[in-house]
């Protein structure tokens, strides 16, 4: 690995894989997803089966991961980050997404939420990083948005940044603040689309989902062209739950991989905490309180995979439609397309379906890592993972 | 007077007092508004500074005056009724339109919310009545539309009506359940545009507002060319408040006039209770997400006539667009228009203005009423009223 | 079989199969419940496995079945009725729970929520009948108070009940409103603590879950005494879902079972349709911000079973707790008891939990029914369900 | 005027004019408030007529004052700052308070609400700064709260702060981002009890109020004896409204003030735009439900000042109880003391009441300011005031 090292922060921060990748002359190490393991979902994906799979999303990450051993607070170790998503790419600032948003269990941070709820528009990125960085992020946004002269003609405007988050101080320095503006500015600025890198990259550096290691996770579905052949995609930041509520597939895995090592030691006990952030895009086209509805089916995908949405987890969802592009321009009455509550249900299905499988590919693409204080997570096996599906008879192909 | 005594329901049925005259062989007679009153108000009402200046919306009141003296349980004295507003008219069960509600304080019943919620479309009438008769008029919104054949095309449909209510036991014998279907069904079927009759009548027959008797009011605003000339209509049913909070255009009111009898002397002594139902309507082309807050602004025209929201009162809103007419029917995609964000201030502005000045119409309009037991609620006298607003210079002219 | 017949309303009236068997001269027929056919679940039940295992809670039930053939609105065929939950028997008028709802989805009704909002509390039972006759059933709780001298000293009070429903308009004369003061009435006279009966009763009579028949099911689970042995029950009138999306224990059941019939052909095919309406009941001492974050859980419950709260089911939940008897007595300061956040979790997973067995008892307890114009809808088959639980290795013992 | 240059940020730093009138060796100069000058109020305010009068309470502000002339990017001119509210003082962060907020209208931010909603608790200060600056002062709070040791006993704890904004760009360099971590923690460090300083300090340095200039502003309420004398006391950053529709005491002085200079020029005319931020505080225990019932009184005070809360208003309310001390501590149950529903509406009498007098202290303190490009906005005139309400016979005494 030749990682390069980027601006001057002292940590090591890879835009992605794939750049690291390319940093050091090859391709890409080949990551199996959790379609790839045999684990079987519902429905169709898309190409890239991932939130970008709706036209003009792009993801960006930034990823910190520097030093090892002992805690000292302020120098690491450091395992966090930045994810930002672009409803529109760099067309976002000035050309905002209808948005609804929900929270399952607001333990935690989505901030910019008031004005989704009021205006029914997402003005902007949606970014995701760890709890105690949701501030300096959030400021990132207006300065990256000033520096692209985003204002209006007036040379007046206000900005109220949507920025989310889960908590990583279980491997990562968490109090150290080791974010900066320009780690959440690299991530708008290398967002891109085509195919989303999982795991333990971007917001989701340090994140541990289920009692494995977490992170980024991803996942589309197509809907039939007789439904309007729509794409849903879904991202999450994924940090929540225990092993022992763990269903994948409907088996309960997390009960039945055998420990390879402890479970992660959590001084408050194998409960439900972390967190979850889902962000829900598409291209059909949906009003503001019709992404509300579509925000509240999140849970039902959490559902499937066991979670009982703990007094810990901050379980923060929200949904944008790239569709009616230019709804939020000036203009004495604006004209729109709407898709009728009767035909919302293959929405719907899809975006339960690729929730359950986002988390799943969060956590088959996440890798074991060890943190602060020699903290370690381990990833889920991939083969015990195969091998509980076969014995309940659910493992695909 | 000469009323007509309607179906076998043993009470005096007053269609609207227009009707009652009619029947007289006479003119109504003409009561004074708050405006001839000289009270003054902003903005620029429509011709019926009425909610039915929206055009589309009727209204229409039964009413049931019955008995006096000594209450008996199930024999009266009645004074109570039904007051129904249809967005479209006859045609507004197969044409939805785009609501929002909201409460202020929920010691009140409208029932249908979640849909209006969940939809963002008012499916039908909004229905107003006594407390305890909030389920007889529900069930007879669904044998209306059954008896009218509203079912869908398949044979199946389900109905979730919207009714609400305000508490007028303290004249009525409102555990006499005097409400009857045929109640419902008549404010339904004798709705009309032009005028709407305020004061005692219809569901506002037995209320109490401000310490004085309240009733149905209502009012308009007219918005400028350059904000589109649209029309906001508001109809209150009003039976909130104290004596003492009440401001007129601003001059404490309630504590000025001198009381020519005393305070009507609830047991409970001078508190906010009771409680409003507001309905808004208007011909702007508002979203679901918009109409929500159009609602919320009714609770700044509470605010300046002096009401707390105290704990007692059910202070409900509920707000529908009449534009976009259509856009519940079947279809792949519905083309909408939206009245942006940014042009809302004036529908916001026509909303807070035509709340206030509609409860001081429903104030005015009312006449004094002996009720169960020989409760007896003055109303508020008019030339008292006008003495106030010229002692500290607000009456108009 | 020897019905009693009830009052003159000429419906076969259950109150019960127990009574029913009673009268019989015999015992009720022993149906087994979920577990007993080998369905695995989480946690560890109550003796009752049922709502009722709540200390106070009771369940009344009027069962109406009569007719059958082809439709004649106002006459049958009749599969319909109403179930009632009184948090504290017979005690409930007199002395509120704390309470919190949630609709996942709000194609329904539940009046009295706006009050249970704002005031925190339910005050009096909870009844669910079809969504038709939430009216009826609304103002006849009223009418029970007022019979039972409800009324507070003053002589003045208002009710604003808590009722809901969800639609049996393919197996019942919908349309015929055959639900009348008395049965409500009855339900409530006949609560009682103890085993509920579930499938086709009450409420549920006519109802249709998951392509299966449906209705009413209960279950319940006791915490461990270190989580302060604290008991979480659950009804259930479960009308939602389609068979392709059902999930049992995690295994795709409605696509396994091979169909003995058709699948319900409702007339707009295997959509997800109908609704769900949850009650759940603790002994915890929860405030009502608490319970309705308890609300919530239920969501994840349905997501287990597979469901994706389809646009028109009416998924709507209540949650209440016994605890802090008295809380909305007279009094200038009141006493209370709060379980603090951070030992929810395991009142949310028993929510979970219980809600996702419900669901299953209600269906398992469903016999086959044929209703209007001779709809039949079949009861999911039990040794077909067993066989599928078997071949994934998830048949219990 | 001798002001103490802070810490290393190169701006001008007032702690408190107070704390500025004794470094030049004075007593701080007697500015008249808005009872002073003879506005009318209804209620008895506490000794301080100031948040402060909740015993416990205290607040800090940081002011930033630097430079003239054309805006610089980055260089200022410099008016903003941050204001701190604590609710028990420096005790704040380790016994967290119930609490409940409320957006009239959401074009705004209020970091930290969606743990209030779950939790009930409001969990350290809140604090309010200019727009652009919320996310510096959120994290700072952790730093704050890091810096202090609060982290729980096992050395992990997340924070969530609360933080919220009103927009200060027409005076101030907002996209200068000058507002620095040591401008929260000043403010923080330095909250005190007893009188609130008013008008253009802290967070509400460059705020402008219904066309005049605008800022922080107080009130309290004593509650009766025989309510329970509790004090509910207000604050609000002040940022709303237009000339046109001010109301003081009921008189509209916006319209009859003769202009001594053009009304400020925004360049999107005299639209309600701007802001207001409202913290309610009260000794009263109540619980997190009542709370956010206060919280929605606020817009009632806003009503009697003629706010129609515009669309670019970010209205947003927070309400907390300093009762119940230790609620949120470690226990298995928590022993709790609530108001009942039937006694809160001195409370909410004293909310809208307090809300309505902090607006106008915030007017009566401020002062004429010059910001950049040399925008200049005039503070009320307080004879001319005084004139008014001569005028319409509202003058007090």
């Amino acid at each position: 690995m030749n990682p390069k090292r980027w601006l001057r922060s002292g940590f090591l921060v890879f835009a992605s894989m794939a750049a690291v990748a390319a940093l050091a002359g090859g391709a890409p190490p080949e990551k199996p997803r959790a379609r790839d393991l045999g684990v079987p979902f519902d429905g169709i994906p898309g190409p890239n089966n991932a939130i970008t799979d709706v036209a003009g999303v792009t993801v960006g990450h930034t990823t910190l991961i520097s030093g090892s051993g002992k805690l000292r607070l302020g120098h690491g170790p450091v395992r966090t980050g930045v994810t930002a998503v672009l409803p529109r790419g760099q067309g976002s600032l000035s050309n905002p997404v209808f948005a609804g948003w929900f929270a399952q269990n607001g333990n935690g941070e989505m901030t910019g939420t008031a004005w989704v709820d009021e205006s029914g528009f997402l003005e902007g990125p949606v970014m995701i990083t760890n709890t105690h960085s949701v501030g300096v992020v959030r400021d990132a946004v207006i300065q990256w948005r000033v520096a692209r002269g985003g204002a209006d003609s007036t040379g007046f405007y206000w900005s109220l940044p949507v920025v989310a988050e889960t908590w990583d101080g279980w491997l990562n320095d968490i109090n150290g603040f080791h974010v900066k503006t320009e780690h959440a500015v690299h991530a708008l600025d290398t967002a891109r689309a085509g195919a989303v890198e999982e795991g333990s990259v971007g917001g989701g550096t340090g994140m541990i989902c289920n009692g494995y290691k977490g992170g980024i996770g991803s996942a589309s579905r197509r809907l039939d062209p007789r439904d309007g052949g729509y794409t849903v995609g879904v991202l999450v930041q994924c940090n929540y739950g225990t092993r022992d509520n763990l269903r994948i597939a409907g088996v309960p895995v997390g009960r039945e991989i055998p420990a390879p090592e402890p479970y992660v030691l959590l001084p408050w006990g194998p409960t439900e905490h972390g967190s979850i952030i889902v962000v829900v895009a598409t291209d059909a086209p949906l009003l503001a309180h019709q992404l509300k509805r579509v925000a509240r089916r999140v849970t039902l995908g959490l559902g499937r995979n066991g979670s009982i949405s703990g007094n810990d987890s901050g379980d923060i969802f929200i949904a944008f439609s790239t569709a009616n592009s230019g709804a939020a321009a000036a203009g004495p009455v604006m004209d729109l397309k709407m898709l009728p509550n009767d035909s919302l249900d293959p929405v719907f299905r899809a975006t339960v379906e690729a929730t359950e499988e986002a988390i799943v590919n969060a956590m088959v693409a996440a890798e074991d890592m060890t943190g602060i204080d020699d903290h370690r997570v381990i990833a889920i096996p991939h083969e015990a993972l195969r091998a509980v599906l076969r014995k309940y008879g659910r493992l695909a192909r």
